[in-house]
C-alpha cells in the first residue's frame, strides 16, 4: 500500500500540489514509548499512520498527563503541524502506544497545499472537527462523569482495541490516561475486583465480567 | 458597517460566493437571555456577532451546565452551523449573554462557499483552530487548577469585559459558567468575603482586591 491510497482526498488535487507532498514526505518507523511530538517546541508535521497506535495528551505543570485522543492505522494527526495554524495556541505531546509505521508530511508543504486547494482545506477542516468532538467528549466525561464509570469506560475501550479481556495495563499507565492519581485508579481497581468485575495481577488487568463494566459505563 | 467589513476575508471571495453569502443572509436583533442555538435541535446557521455578547455552553444531562466559550463584536460562531460538518458530533448551546446584534448566514450557502474556496476553508480552519484552544485551555483548568483559582479567575474575565468592578451576577450563573453547583460558588464567595477580596449584594459581586484575585489565579 502506497502513500496515496492513504490520503482520501490525494484525487482531488492538483498534480503541483501531489508532487510537492510526494517530494517532501518521510517515512518513519517509531518504537512503542517513542514520543514523536512535544507540545510546542517543535513543528513535527503532520504524522499519518500507517500501522501502530499513536495517543495525544497533555501535561500539567505538575507532570500530571491526560489522553485527549488516540490515533490508529490511516487517521492523520494535524496538531503535531500546529505551528502550521496561527490561531491553535496549546501544547499537546503525541506518543507512540504501539511499534509505529508512520508518513510525515512537513508542515510548510501541507500549508501551501492547503492554502490553495479547498478540497485540501475542507479535509482539514474535517479532521480538526472530529478532533473537536473528542476532545467535547472528553470534556462531558471529565464534568459529569464519576471516576467509576470512567475507568469502566476506559478498560472497555481497551479491551476493544486490543481484541482481548487481558490488558497489560500499569496503574500509572491508566491514572495518565484519565487525568488522574495512580492511588484513585489503584483503589477503583481493587474496588472492582472485590465485586468480581475484574482480576488484577502486575502489570496486568483482566477483565472478568464485561456486561457488568458495561452497566456501570452506561448508567 | 456593513457585512463585508465585518467578514475579513471578503475581498477574496470570488463575486459568485460574495452574492451567494449577501443573498442569504439575514439580520436578528435578540433580547439578552435568548438562546440562539440548541444542541444538534437545529442548524442555526453561521453567526457573526456585530455588536452584544453570545455564549456556547454544554448541558449535562442533569441540566447542570459549562461555559466553554465566548464571543463578542466581529467573531464568528461555526458550531451553530455543525450540520455541515459531517465530523462535528456535539452539542452546543448558544445564548445571547448581552441584547445582542448579528447576522445569520444559512449553514447551506456557507457550506458551498467553503466546499470551492480555499480562503473560506482555510479562514474556517482558523477560526476553528481558535476554538479549539479554548477548548483545550478550559480542559486544562477543569483537570488541573482548583475552583478557587477557577472562581478567581472567572471574576477577573467578568470585570475585565464589563469594565467594572461591581459584577451583576447571580452564585447560579457563576456555577452555570464553571460547571459546578451553585452552593459550591456560594461557598467560595463568602470565602473570598471574609478575605476581603470581594463583597456580596443580592445578585452582586463587587471585586475589592483584584490583585489577591489576581495574585491567587496564578499561583
Amino acid at each position: 500500500m502506497d502513500f496515496q491510497s492513504y490520503f482520501p482526498i490525494w484525487d482531488q488535487l492538483a498534480p503541483a500540489h501531489q508532487e510537492l507532498i510526494l517530494g517532501s514526505l518521510a517515512r518513519r518507523e517509531v518504537k512503542r514509548g517513542t514520543v514523536l511530538h512535544n507540545g510546542d517546541a517543535d513543528c513535527t508535521g503532520l504524522l499519518l499512520v500507517r500501522s501502530g497506535q499513536l495517543r495525544a495528551y497533555i501535561l500539567s505543570e505538575e507532570g500530571r498527563e491526560i489522553t485527549v485522543y488516540r490515533l490508529f492505522d490511516r487517521d492523520l494527526c494535524l496538531f503535531s503541524a500546529s505551528c502550521m495554524m496561527r490561531s491553535a495556541q496549546f501544547d499537546i505531546t503525541i506518543q507512540a502506544e504501539k511499534d509505529t509505521r508512520l508518513w510525515v508530511i512537513p508542515a510548510e508543504a501541507y500549508r501551501q497545499v492547503m492554502e490553495q486547494s479547498a478540497p485540501a482545506a475542507n479535509y482539514t477542516n474535517e479532521i480538526m472537527a472530529a478532533r473537536f468532538s473528542e476532545v467535547m467528549w472528553l470534556m462531558e466525561q471529565v464534568m459529569w462523569k464519576s471516576l467509576d464509570k470512567r475507568v469502566a469506560a476506559f478498560l472497555l475501550e481497551e479491551s476493544a482495541i486490543e481484541g482481548s479481556a487481558v490488558l497489560r495495563l500499569t496503574h500509572e499507565a491508566i491514572a495518565n490516561h484519565l487525568g488522574t492519581h495512580r492511588e484513585v485508579v489503584t483503589r477503583m481497581l481493587r474496588y472492582f475486583q472485590g465485586e468480581g468485575m475484574v482480576k488484577l495481577a502486575r502489570g496486568c488487568v483482566e477483565i472478568l465480567d464485561e456486561g457488568r463494566l458495561a452497566g456501570l459505563r452506561d448508567t
